[in-house]
């Protein structure tokens, strides 16, 4: 069961209000990079999660910071709207700077949402739970973990440096901090199975008879014209330890 | 900022497992008469709430007990769905009880989730964020908010009619129940608005200058060869308490 | 069977074309709370509406006038696409003016709609079914219609607010005049049904031993910190009549 | 602007109601082969129609027809759905018929539309207005056209072989022969401009300069080892008579 | 099965990059009108292709020579994003310019794709694959066919005026040509079959008891207002030759 | 550019025609693990590739694999709809086996495809693009396909036990050893990059001065009562070897 405080995991603050970058922190909300998708992405996890509890209480913990997360963000994007035109005048509509203004908004943040945030991407996409990746097994979930956790913080980067607003800086650095150990967390996971070279190929748990396994370590080169990208995929053990890679 | 505790809302219980009742209980997570969007759309609401704290704080509070509600659902589909046949044998194929079983199920549920809730409706269409309704006008929220109750209250109770699990009874029960309160607590908010007829029409702040008022009262009858369907709606005074209502 | 009449319910009239303004007129005609939505609910509704036929000829006469709705609107937009560019030339492309006025506006009026209206919102996203909301059961269909056309007029009090064309206006007050309308009809509906303590808990044919009515009258303080908000919802006798409000 | 009728188009009956078929017949509700889109491609059509008013006349004329084959179906749907089970007893639950029959149901149309059509396909997704159209160039909206007509008869010829309802195939053999005069509809107004020839390539506006002929008369074999299907597109005349075919 | 060169079909090359042009150009690969539409639905229809395998071959070269077209048209995507501002100063923010091309710009280019195309139209919405077209049936699929290349040919038409650099637009008139090619091929499919005279109507094979004839070939007017529009479709014999035009 | 070879990747053969597992396979075309994601997924990485190029072909390459990969699923699917029932007689539709196999098949496998695969998943549900994650950091895009390639093996091992048809446990076995070759190449090139210590934290190139670091290293317990679980991610060094795991 969930509790709430009414006190943020982070304080924001605003410095100068920007209906421009309120449409780009949607992206860190409702976004494939956001938050409300490792929010919910834990929580099915969680709910889903059966053998060892301390890997169901994990998911359920960080998927209830993640929730905190939205929270903040939603604040952050209510205040970047502070003051943002909800009338037009006729001079106003051929001021370039009020053109370039409203150009760059989110039209619904003024005419559907009330100026406040909204669960969509910054095209005013809504997000689709499609993107609520919980398969049952562990380590595939845990690599889904540590993927949508890299691109949010690799989005959270490019966010800090779209806006040159100190408190918004501020915010931003305290999401990529937490999405630094959040990816951490899963790959954690991991080894405690006992490292990728164990988990691979996931699902480990596939008999080897349902595999083709003269198939399971060859590069393929499908070009007509291009050489084999030699790399460590090409030659050298796999690396699940079981065979040699192989190009064909 | 939210919190957890590993202590379920309601305790939930399933006597018999029918992974094709799992299926339907879906409609109830990630249904646009679920609890997903329950608790995306007073959550979002509570974001965007200015004025008096109050609501917001009945907001949030709501929108953490329905993400509970959340919670709980998911532990039902995945008891429904303890014993669904994982393996395919040829006899069991050309059994009809197998065969229907299996045609009645979802199939991700077998392939796609590992036997646990997914954020998807009965038919497997995953829950899309446009069903937040947060306007930023309080009583068109309220309405919302009711409607959504409503059409939850009436698939809840629709669900109790397909099952004769008890242990499924007893938390529908539990469900219609606090749907009950939900609808009637947003009802009251307008109440305290003064209301019904003081919010009407909705958004009451819509200058009067800004309304061709003429056109506001009469009830339309487009059709050539029906009468007027007659009604409170047809005559008698306007619910607003503005005008008369008449018919064209 | 439907009909049409070559003469539009509302002649429209554009002063000064705008295509920015057109983008977001997209938002009411295909918007959440737009024009196609109620257009499709009610007809959806008629179609399923048992019981005293003067409330399905109600929902279809409604319907068929909110079809003309989406048809002036449609006429507005390509009213306010008229002249917008076509080509581009060098040195436009540095004009700030023009990158503004094609910064604002929705690219596909100009790349996919030969500057005609689309069934789109006003971030160019297609509306989708799932938000013709028809229950079966009356008093939860009206609300969701009560809900349409408060969100409906929200939207259009905006529209009017963000333009300073007198042809726009005049006709966003006859759309605000209309939903003034609409609201309270379905309202109306709901008091002939006994009013909205006669209907209340929405579905009122719920048996109460399908009910655990001993979780059905108390608002439920979810947070850890915040006292609980008192209001109509605390106390006093519930909206339906048959209890007292609590706290838990 | 729309008026309505309460005569039906078509007079449907169903002589033994079946909730599967139900769910088929959503196909020509919902699907992108449905009546929906087609309603709402020619209503767009119209809107957006400029040039020569007949053409927007008779694309407004066969959308509001279209309406009423929305109309028609939805009553369709509902009979099928007359007598469907709505509670569960425990041995039904193990009668294969039965589990049989509520595997075949669309879930929803139990659980979410009171056993009534609803905006949605077979699978129950519901309709996006992604499929609506309408370019604004009259010969590629004609051919858009065609075709939806051509998918929708396919549809209705199927579904007519889906089912041994005699009152079902009449009203198929009603939208089949409908089918029939839409697609040569559209085609004809391609006569009406010249011909096939004449409007080729679509547009045929675009001036030639901005065309690298050199590319625009060859088939290209993108095989590595088929030989190139040899037929009217491969060598002889081209279709719009500038040039002859090659192959490269 | 396919293979790849590292040659591009067309050799891109972008004179100045302009991030609002690469938005435009989104459409053209992930809008309704673009290659990857094409590409997938031809694939599809190729491996559902039954009868005559040289349908089936050309189905399948043009889809592979389609996947080409989403290759240049990527890397033109990406050249034009090149310079794009990645950071803002504070003087920059009060640039109008600045404002204006971030306004116009998609900013998922920047936040998300890292500069380059992404599988979404012209307001970043994800391409779905809803608009694959492929029934089955020859003729159906090939007027899906030759309607999805005139819309294409339409939109990159309209692409051709929206830009003035000359590698844009070299480009543009390369895809122009094949989709003039295009369109041609799939409609040289149907005269192969007899001509569009003997495959109307589609499906041919429906057989005529399956038909209520006497509503195949009739006009049907349902204004109440206006004449019926006269034309081809109204008088003379049916384009399938198997009766007369008529007016209702 | 992409070509073409008649000869199928893999030789598809069926024993026994299955409409339901014809179901079941398209969540390996259309469903999120599915195929059609990792094509367009390395597809557009390889489109946005910067920097050394071997990765852009080795991208490329796979991309190219995975087209081949839907191509034989889809010969996969049609061969399962052969001899799937096209038309209903009256026995039959009493017959509990046929009503099996007809709710468990996907109705649009009969009415929209004519027996043969479509781009959706087991719901009928159309893949959309959104699911194409491609963020133009290698490490992060490496981590995604890592993360599609377990849970398409995931998938497919399900599959393997949900079928005993031998033609189809044959194929699924080179589907899952392909599926065990592209997780490793891709985490393959996370040790080129040096490790996943090295790229630690994803995109390691954000500036330490953007993250308070203060909040990087330490589990988040938000868990009113439950202990914190321990592991590897609540002490010892960090994986990016940067600081101490701590809990708060
Ligand atoms: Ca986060
Ligand atoms: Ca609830
Ligand atoms: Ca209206
Ligand atoms: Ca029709
Ligand atoms: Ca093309
Ligand atoms: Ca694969």
């Amino acid at each position: 069961m969930f509790y709430h405080s009414g006190k943020l995991q982070y304080q924001v603050r605003v410095d100068r209000p920007d209906p421009q970058f309120a449409k780009y922190l949607q992206q860190a909300i409702g976004g494939v990079e956001g938050e409300i998708r490792v929010a919910m992405q834990y929580f099915f996890q969680a709910m889903g999660a059966r053998g060892d509890s301390k890997y169901r209480d994990m998911l359920m913990m960080t998927a209830t910071e993640e929730l905190s997360h939205i929270e903040f963000l939603g604040h952050a994007v209510a205040l970047n709207l502070e003051g943002a035109p909800l009338t037009v005048q006729e001079d106003a509509a051929r001021d370039p700077i009020v053109h370039a203004i409203m150009g760059g908004a989110d039209p619904r943040h003024i005419l559907s949402s009330g100026l406040s945030a909204m669960p969509v991407d910054s095209n005013g996409i809504p997000f689709d739970m499609s993107h609520v990746y919980a398969s049952g097994n562990l380590a595939a979930d845990m690599m889904a973990n540590a993927m949508a956790e890299g691109s949010g913080r690799v989005l959270a980067s490019r966010l800090y440096n779209m806006t040159d607003d100190a408190g918004m800086k501020d915010m931003l650095s305290f999401l990529i901090a937490r999405d630094t150990m959040h990816q951490q967390q899963w790959l954690a996971v991991i080894e405690e199975l006992g490292g990728m070279q164990a988990v691979l190929p996931i699902p480990n748990s596939t008999p080897t008879e349902h595999e083709a396994t003269e198939h399971s370590y060859y590069f393929l080169n499908t070009s007509l014209d291009e050489p084999t990208p030699e790399g460590r995929w090409t030659s050298g053990p796999s690396l699940d330890g079981r065979a040699e890679f192989t190009v064909r």
